[in-house]
């Protein structure tokens, strides 16, 4: 066990941006493939990190950097308990970061290629949800995730852990209105694909030579008026009628699995 | 609020099965989607209904017939509460079922086609991950979802709610030996296609007109052994080496889309 450490302040306490009142947001990461990953990702900053034994030699294996193993504070599951909400699944293994830089629309997004797509989430909630479309989107390269600032849950705990990694891989994109982000996605050379049930074309029918943006709505509610207008076209996966609408995350993979499987074609 | 009836003794309590002791299993549905399904199947029997007065609006809406609707029983959130496991988001409706009629094999996978492939689950227990994978089977048009009857959950619950409303239309197979099962499929003219990250072939060159059961293996641990050398064969879901695998609801889905969309173009 000699990677661990007694606490002690961790490093980030000396940068002057860390200060309580005014330093960038933190957050709780647990679960071990979504705290490998974090701790794997150069862009992330640590606060500390909780491991159990048998955490701590599950980590040893991973690729992760011998400074950050020096940081491992040696942890009894309750002791990390206390440090999360209610009910966490953590594994034995928790750890704060900083949040990460915000991602900005132009610079994650351009340049607009066809075999990578973007993904826009509107008034898309539920953190299980959202973390497996992370997830799914890391797992077929998409090139980023946009959602509304305002209504998107943090990336972090229970959202990060269903992500398994996947928020480390792809930038998410807050945007304050999304009607205004498809119109900038356009401008970059993306067709905007809205998904709904009631569309005439089918996802398959999309070119593909061009950068596509899929555009998700709520379950439910759907795709709200503005947003499926402003979407370039809208496609729908074709389902069985017993069947009402699939999953928003189901939606999601397909979609992605569609495009990348017809680039391989192509 | 004509439907609305008080508590009183359901119908089923009169019936000889429903003894206490040796009757059929019960089980609990929540969530409207999910007991509005539920409640429309004509293989389920009822015990009891709860809904809210907001809920009993919705479900009289749905196509439900006049003789269900009359069971509603009145009740206030908290009172659903009580009859269901904590934390339970039954959205204003739950209801309480006599277990439906367990579904044989040859029953429920014969005659084999290639239009409708087969679902073999392999030691899958999360309840959130097989109700998804209903719902999904149910939306492709799936013939069956197999599982090992000693580590499934019962279907109902969060794993029913997942499945919003596909627990109705696929029946569930519950084997002993999951081995055995593949075999039984074989004999059945079904090709048993076991996914694996590691194997050689793409999901994708799998023959349009054969029948297909696709085996799918838990998280991290993947197909057991036995189970895998089982198989007809084994396929990939192509993904970028960023991430290890895919959530196994996500590869369900993908593995059905794919099916259905071969099967479209033919």
């Amino acid at each position: 066990m000699a990677h661990m450490k007694h606490p002690k302040p961790t490093q980030s306490r000396n940068k002057p941006s860390s200060k309580r009142s005014s330093g960038p947001d933190r957050v709780w990461l647990y679960g071990r493939h979504a705290v490998a990953a974090a701790l794997a990702n150069s862009d992330r900053r640590l606060r500390r990190v909780l491991a159990t034994r048998n955490a701590a030699d599950w980590l040893n294996g991973q690729a992760i950097e011998a400074s950050i193993l020096e940081k491992l504070e040696d942890a009894k599951p309750d002791a990390i308990d206390n440090s999360l909400p209610p009910g966490a699944v953590h594994q034995g293994l928790a750890a704060e970061f900083f949040d990460l830089p915000r991602a900005r629309l132009k610079d994650a997004c351009a340049p607009a290629i066809a075999e990578q797509p973007v993904l826009v989430l509107d008034q898309i909630t539920d953190p299980q949800n959202i973390g497996a479309i992370f997830r799914t989107a890391a797992a077929f390269n998409a090139k980023a995730i946009i959602v509304q600032d305002r209504r998107t849950p943090p990336l972090s705990g229970a959202l990060a852990k269903a992500a398994a990694g996947g928020i480390e891989a792809v930038p998410c994109v807050k945007v304050v209105n999304i009607a205004r982000a498809l119109e900038a996605l356009n401008d970059l050379g993306y067709e905007t694909v809205g998904l709904a049930g009631e569309a005439s074309a089918n996802l398959s029918v999309l070119d593909p030579k061009k950068p596509i943006a899929f555009v998700l709505g709520a379950e439910g509610a759907g795709l709200r008026k503005l947003v499926a207008e402003t979407c370039t076209t809208l496609a729908r996966i074709p389902i069985a009628p017993a069947m009402e609408s699939l999953n928003v995350a189901t939606a999601a993979a397909i979609s992605l699995y569609e495009r990348a499987r017809i680039q391989d074609k192509e």
